[in-house]
């Protein structure tokens, strides 16, 4: 299918237009005044000179490009001279200090000046591919050209030196970005050559002879270096480049009908949803590497999960819809939006994780009193911005043009992929969909079309459903005849569903999450003590959905613990203490202060 | 209680004979063989030059003591004189080296030289202590008393050096031993300095202005130095050597008498069994600084419970028992030997692990092929020695003088603290004890005493009894009249006993354990397939105790495993599949190749 684009849809009420209200009221200008704060916009002025507190980081660039790719998006919906001017501002240095070649990079540019394209895993192409991305952005939603001129002028560059001169230390970027981004400058200026030039990463990556791991650290795996891209059977290495890596093989694959690349995409993306993905959506087993490790290895206490893995996650399923109208794809990204991008973010808008742990033990997180050393374990609130801050600006683009999920067309039928109260309009069709969801499972659509049918997902997660219309069901979506009717009523019923997980992952052994609908609960020691690794949850118990103060419902229910016992160790019994459990969105963790939390409870 | 010397116990049959016999036959030659290929005894001859390869390490002459140590045991029962030309050689090379003052350590006679004493973490002392450990023993064996007189030489520096003059770097040793070990050579000289010079340490440990942590990476905390020893409330830092120290703690309290400092030895050895050891008696929960952590951190998969802390907790139990005749010391130490100290030593008797865990799993040991990081476990499969090989000499002294755990006395009563197929006599007492335990629970004990009482232990894992005699309880103990009769049977029901942890453990959350007696049960994958992690065991099963390969039963029950689900999540189901799970003594695991291993149970 193809898209709608996150222009032509207006949130108007509900879950997401908080969230939007959110970023446009909050969060964009926070992650601004800490990028202010922390010289990343100082930065382009390429003033720094050795000696110099503040040197500008390799992929600073990068921060700045996401924030004014989100602020290109907010601004589509309505103009804010302040953000504006300070694009424009950010834009001026960038044109300025690019070089006579076209090459920008706040880094290379003022120091490392003879290094410029000789390793492989310094972000250069990377943070050109994030400007590019702002650029077309920008560009699309004011008019103004300067950036996208200057990005072409880069992207030519990048052209000559990588492809016709085969010049540079290595032939393919070592975090991948610049593929995906191509692709939109090529959308946004119809210049082909921009497209060919991502195929020829796609084609040449892991298919070289001039590339190397990008660390001492790290394998042929690390990169996906291992076998050219059409081989590959599942993601592995660093998570978010991986993603990023088969969002460029999706763009290119349905750009040039390429079978053989969208088929390893696929094998890709089964692998990863059926053997590397916690529930959460999030992907990215450990730190060492921010990676994927091995099939079901999936722990808990030490994911990784970054935030920008699963914005990365939900922008390859996003992709993948657009080859195959299969609601799978949507079901994904449905499950990573809310659940492992959403973590990533306070209620408040300021605040940030990159690392989003299934669970917390604050009591054992610092283990050792008698050694300056710790085990290593995510930090337990959010702070305003980090050191390395690529996902708070990802949040802000992210989050801007979440709109752009929800609907999609092919030749006879409007989609609609994602649930959000809002209309969309395009010159065929005129859409409005009212709903609470995901609060609740109702859903009233009116559309007016001169498609023939209304497809609307069926979630992974709904079992049942009722309508007040006929329809069929394929590929994950209930078909309705858009030509006999405008007004359409479903009803996804919404109960807690408790969830188990393949007993190939070790750390949910014997244990149960509880879901409703698509979000995953979980229990913060706020609410339940200590010990919540002791909490026995039924499946079959009595679940109470009600009120909670984190936008979505709370969960209540019976649980159980062991029958208190001082012992250290004592004859095996079955007695159990009731306790009243309660559960809360997993998004909403860690917003009261450190706690305990945990998301996968002991099964009784 | 005092407690009746090894030497003056014969082992007769059953598995300690097997593993007296193992250690006498293989494990003392083995270790020989592995430290003389490896330069240890080498070093005695103190000829190593800079530029030379192998150069001492500071710790090696404690290795050649606990071998000494080890031989001197087994030469008290029968001569051998290969065994005891090495003992002899290198006691002359000691004693030819020893320089004026007394000092010996074949590191820093060679190296260092100016760094005497000036570094508390270099073990100078440690190497003291066991060196006079050794001293006593081979003197005691032989008559021999060339080490002894060089050892008190070096004591006598000791003294001087720390006590009158005060003149060493440090008031008391970084790695504790020189205070057990300085009791031990007062109470074979006579020479009651030794005693006091012990006291000294003692005294000054967490009590004087010089010492400093023992590194950088390390606190107060790290060697017990917050507090004077008699304010200590529970066992810190290094594992052994908190142990060592409370070892020589107890020895110091018995002798003078000292009720404050035996208090502290109390609340240390209550903090411990109640919070701070596993089920195995392993104790030192995490690699970094093979250290304590807190109260119920007791993680299974990444336990560090080195051979050489079990080994030291059941020296500490013996010497509490001399203080109180409190039958729960036995029953630590018991717990201790039969699962802390000999899964160290392969059933062959040449292989050994330093570390314990409680649990393997090899699917996820090497967690990232696309990294060269990789998350850090134990290894899997024991090999012949270390760079750091405390442990295989240690191994060889404990088990050589094995009997010495088994009896004790007091004025009117002869004390079974262990049960060992064996025979004891002393002046007013001829005891035999006939026994396949821990096998079985029966036990046939003939004894013949001028004393009023004969007194048996009531293992804590012990819930009935039946005798043919009758008895009072008192103290853990069933007190027989030795008077009235010379013959008693008693039979201990040993039923398999299923376990479960206090709550505050969080890893073991919903588990519980399979022991029998005082033999903790494991799975291993070579017999259970994997994923032992998913296996649920119901306490109230039948479980059959059968044969095995390894000394002692087998445990073999019907135990559960989650239906089978491809799916990587999906609604929970009570469904379960049978299975027969088998099970070997813990001690056992890694004598088969490359396993996963298990303890901890999911709880039906």
């Amino acid at each position: 299918m193809k898209l709608i684009d996150y222009s032509k849809v207006t949130i108007n009420n509900g879950f997401w237009k908080t969230k939007q209200d959110m970023v446009r009221n909050t969060t964009v200008h926070a992650v601004y005044d800490r990028f202010k704060e922390t010289h990343r916009f100082d930065a382009l002025s390429c003033t720094w000179k050795e000696g110099d507190p503040n040197m500008p980081h390799v992929f600073w660039d990068s921060d700045v490009a996401k924030w004014i790719e989100g602020v290109a998006y907010i601004l589509r919906f309505e103009r804010n001279e302040k953000l504006e001017e300070i694009v424009d501002a950010a834009v001026a240095e960038i044109v300025k200090n690019q070089d006579e070649y076209g090459y920008f990079n706040s880094h290379f540019l003022v120091t490392d000046q003879d290094l410029r394209f000789q390793n492989r895993d310094r972000h250069e192409l990377y943070c050109a591919g994030h400007l590019m991305e702002a650029a077309a952005a920008y560009y699309e939603s004011t008019g103004k050209d300067a950036l996208l001129k200057a990005m072409c002028k880069y992207a030519d560059y990048i052209e000559r030196i990588f492809k016709i001169e085969d010049s540079a230390a290595f032939t393919t970027p070592g975090h991948p970005e610049l593929e995906l981004a191509l692709m939109t400058l090529y959308k946004v200026t119809g210049e082909k050559r921009y497209a060919d030039l991502s195929k020829y990463f796609i084609d040449k990556h892991g298919n070289n002879d001039k590339d190397q791991p990008i660390a001492d650290w790290a394998t042929i795996h690390y990169s996906m270096d291992e076998v050219p891209l059409r081989e590959a059977t599942e993601p592995r290495g660093h998570a978010v480049r991986a993603m990023y890596l088969l969002c460029g093989m999706a763009d290119v694959a349905l750009e040039y009908g390429d079978q053989e690349l969208f088929d390893a995409c696929e094998r890709c993306y089964e692998s990863l949803v059926n053997k590397r993905m916690y529930i959460t959506g999030g992907i990215g087993s450990t730190r060492h590497g921010e990676a994927f490790t091995l099939d079901y290895h999936l722990p808990n206490r030490t994911a990784y999960t970054e935030t920008c893995a699963a914005i990365s996650l939900a922008m390859f399923c996003l992709r993948m819809q657009k080859h195959q109208n299969n609601a799978k794809y949507a079901n994904t990204l449905e499950r990573a939006v809310f659940n492992g991008v959403l973590p990533g973010i306070s209620l408040s808008g300021k605040n940030f994780f990159y690392e989003n742990p299934l669970e917390i033990d604050v009591e054992f997180n610092h283990v050792n009193p008698a050694t300056n050393t710790k085990e290593r374990f995510a930090i337990t609130e959010r702070p305003e911005i980090f050191g390395c801050s690529c996902c708070p600006p990802n949040l802000v683009r992210f989050l801007s043009m979440i709109g752009g999920y929800a609907y999609g067309y092919d030749e006879d039928t409007v989609y609609v992929n994602q649930f959000m109260d809002s209309n969309m309009k395009t010159d065929d069709t005129t859409l409005t969909v009212s709903t609470a969801y995901p609060a609740d499972g109702k859903l009233s659509i009116h559309c007016e079309t001169t498609k023939k049918n209304l497809a609307v997902r069926i979630p992974d997660w709904c079992e049942n459903f009722t309508t007040d219309s006929a329809y069929t069901v394929k590929d994950g979506y209930m078909i309705f005849d858009a030509s006999a009717k405008t007004d359409f009523a479903i009803e996804l019923d919404m109960p807690v569903t408790v969830i188990q997980s393949n007993s190939n992952v070790h750390d949910n052994a014997g244990r149960v999450a509880v879901t409703r609908g698509p979000i995953v609960y979980c229990a913060e020691s706020h609410d339940n003590g200590r010990n919540l690794q002791a909490i026995y949850v039924d499946p079959d118990a009595e679940y109470v959905v009600g009120e909670s103060e984190f936008l979505l419902p709370g969960i209540t229910t019976t649980a159980y613990k062991p029958a208190e016992n001082n012992a250290l160790y004592f004859r095996a019994n079955k007695e159990m203490e009731t306790m009243t459990l309660k559960l809360i969105p997993y998004y909403a963790y860690a917003n009261r202060g450190e706690a305990s939390m945990q998301i996968w409870f002991l099964k009784k």
